[in-house]
């Protein structure tokens, strides 16, 4: 009898080209895929509820594949995972779930932070986790322009080139920005993002920050609807996949 | 006219062979040696303050050399380094110090910090950073053990067999050990340390905190004088040199 499983993975985005199945590249996905088909003794392909670009990293990203093997236990299939796995990819939790959860269509909403590291020298060890700039960045800015966003948005302006979603259409509940210690930190919560969105509101909000935009001018490049109105695309090592939010009665 | 110039170096020790110039493996001192020696034009030597092992991490080791190149600005040192060593170490500052600047012989302490990973799963995020172990520490037990090493005592207990130090009497001058969310984080200030002791001591506050020896058999090991009475050396990884110490009076 087949059964779904779901789990939960933390991974380091460095070196690898993403959570989604690629040929020739080390992806996420393609990994997992490798070695459930490896220990489950048949071909299982997995899903995901984010796609995560290259170098993008994950604490809690949700995935679920079904298998039909008699006599794999929940505690087996994570134990197995994490000695195949390489270093970077690891499973928190593996566990049966009912066979109609579905990572990507049931989720209602994702927690994605951005990490800004502003000091004069770049840093050796958080060089792989954040977006080194050198100068000063104003918080409040940042947070004030952050308000702007909040709420359902046609979010044109934010969104990559090659994005394939049909509609621009998202809901960001809220977004954070903080200091610690020498970082800027830039937490976004929304109930669904498009491709590079949380990029480019970073990059957006660090020209804010930096005293190259104003923070009302977020406002009205939001109403523009229009991809060069908005600031850079930060780089990928910033960006961490937090959590992934299910409604308390989803399957 | 020669000068000499303090360094303040940050390193991710993941992949270099340590501090210590080596032939044919990669080194921190010997990246630094190199790249100076090309900028400088001539052959130059650095002194570090302490010789992290292959693995160990520092946030703010202390260096110092010697140029007298006529026209090389502490700030572009900074930058040409910054530019040229490899994205694994990088020069926090750079200044023309007083000639008789040593940073071994005038140091007056050091901190390293050692970072415990307690939970189930190990950590692909912070697999660089921490000891991962799947039991749970008592804190509380952890701590009581470290105040019997704080105190002018002989180390010999802890001191790796190849240790070259005349003597093990050393100073520490604090121990503390928290817990911060998923990790203990052992902090130790001394005024100077015998091969591996830090990682040694870490070691065996693991095992007091894991319950396999209790908080005051560590004043009995430590007094036994022999490396074989105290627990495992904890890996490298999981340590950082976090500060050198130096008097105020010094040159």
């Amino acid at each position: 009898m087949s059964r779904r499983v779901r789990l939960i993975v933390e991974y380091d985005g460095t070196g690898l080209s993403g959570w989604q199945r690629q040929d020739n590249a080390p992806s996420v996905q393609g990994h997992l895929e490798k070695e459930l088909t490896r220990l489950l003794g048949s071909p299982t392909s997995i899903l995901g509820a984010s796609r995560t670009d290259a170098g993008v990293h994950a604490m809690a990203q949700v995935a679920a594949f079904d298998t039909d093997h008699p006599n794999f236990p929940d505690r087996g299939i994570r134990m197995a995972l994490n000695s195949a796995l390489p270093p970077s990819i690891g499973i928190r939790v593996a566990e049966t779930v009912d066979p109609d959860f579905h990572p990507r269509f049931q989720s209602s909403g994702k927690h994605y932070q951005y990490r800004v590291l502003a000091r004069r020298n770049r840093s050796p060890l958080r060089r792989n986790r954040v977006w080194h700039i050198d100068y000063e960045l104003d918080v409040e800015r940042m947070a004030q322009a952050g308000t702007h966003l909040v709420g359902e948005h046609d979010f044109t302006s934010f969104r990559a080139a090659g994005c394939g979603a049909k509609t621009a259409t998202r809901r960001i509940t809220s977004i954070e920005v903080r200091r610690d210690s020498d970082e800027v930190i830039i937490d976004v919560r929304g109930n669904a993002f498009l491709r590079n969105m949380v990029r480019i509101v970073a990059g957006t909000l660090v020209e804010v920050g930096g005293g190259r935009r104003s923070a009302d001018s977020v406002a009205e490049l939001l109403a523009n609807r229009d991809r060069n109105a908005a600031g850079i695309t930060a780089p990928a090592q910033g960006l961490t996949l937090m959590r992934v939010f299910f409604p308390p009665d989803s399957p």
